[in-house]
């Protein structure tokens, strides 16, 4: 989920099957290049190793090539095609974010109630 | 949530209560538009009473003017700032829908797995 400032953005891009990449598979994507295993990117985010293996394994199945490379003796990478699939995502994500500025969203800030 | 063939945008200005507006709340303007009541809306959306009658209350309270106004003996409408509001919800929604096509978007669409 992308959030500048009050503006929160969900995007997604669908597959045949569901949502082949959005907001927690990026997170997901981010986890695993910096903490370097499956379940390492786990426990970063949070999720349970289920969880995380799940959204792993539906990131590998809904792309054209593998997207999270897994290492004999354990570890776990992005592959170079998984960075070019996330740096994309965020790419298009980042255009999103700054389409949305202008007057109209000012007037739309401005126009919420004050706090009770 | 706004889909454009396998692009999927859920977008929300946040509050201090939450969400002010998002997906749901800009049908539920709509529908309250179209059909002229909150009960009627609330059943064209498959949406409880309850829960209908909840996005409205909340609608009503997080922004500076009233959004749907209730009629003595029935009925509901959106309010002139209620309009403005849907409309530049709608407005930021598609610019940003917009802003997402390029070649990367294409890139993207490309790169997902056949179906199996």
């Amino acid at each position: 989920m992308a959030i500048a400032g009050p503006l929160k953005l969900n995007f997604q891009l669908l597959g045949p099957d569901g949502p082949a990449i959005g907001p927690g598979k990026a997170l997901v994507m981010e986890a695993v290049d910096r903490e370097g295993s499956i379940a390492a990117a786990g426990r970063a985010l949070g999720m349970s190793y289920r969880r995380i293996w799940l959204l792993v394994e539906s990131l590998n199945r809904q792309w054209r090539d593998v997207v999270v490379e897994t290492r004999i003796g354990g570890g776990a990478r992005l592959s170079p095609f998984g960075r070019e699939l996330l740096d994309t995502y965020r790419n298009i994500e980042r255009r999103m974010v700054n389409a949305a500025a202008g007057p109209d969203l000012d007037w739309l800030i401005a126009a919420r109630a004050d706090p009770d």
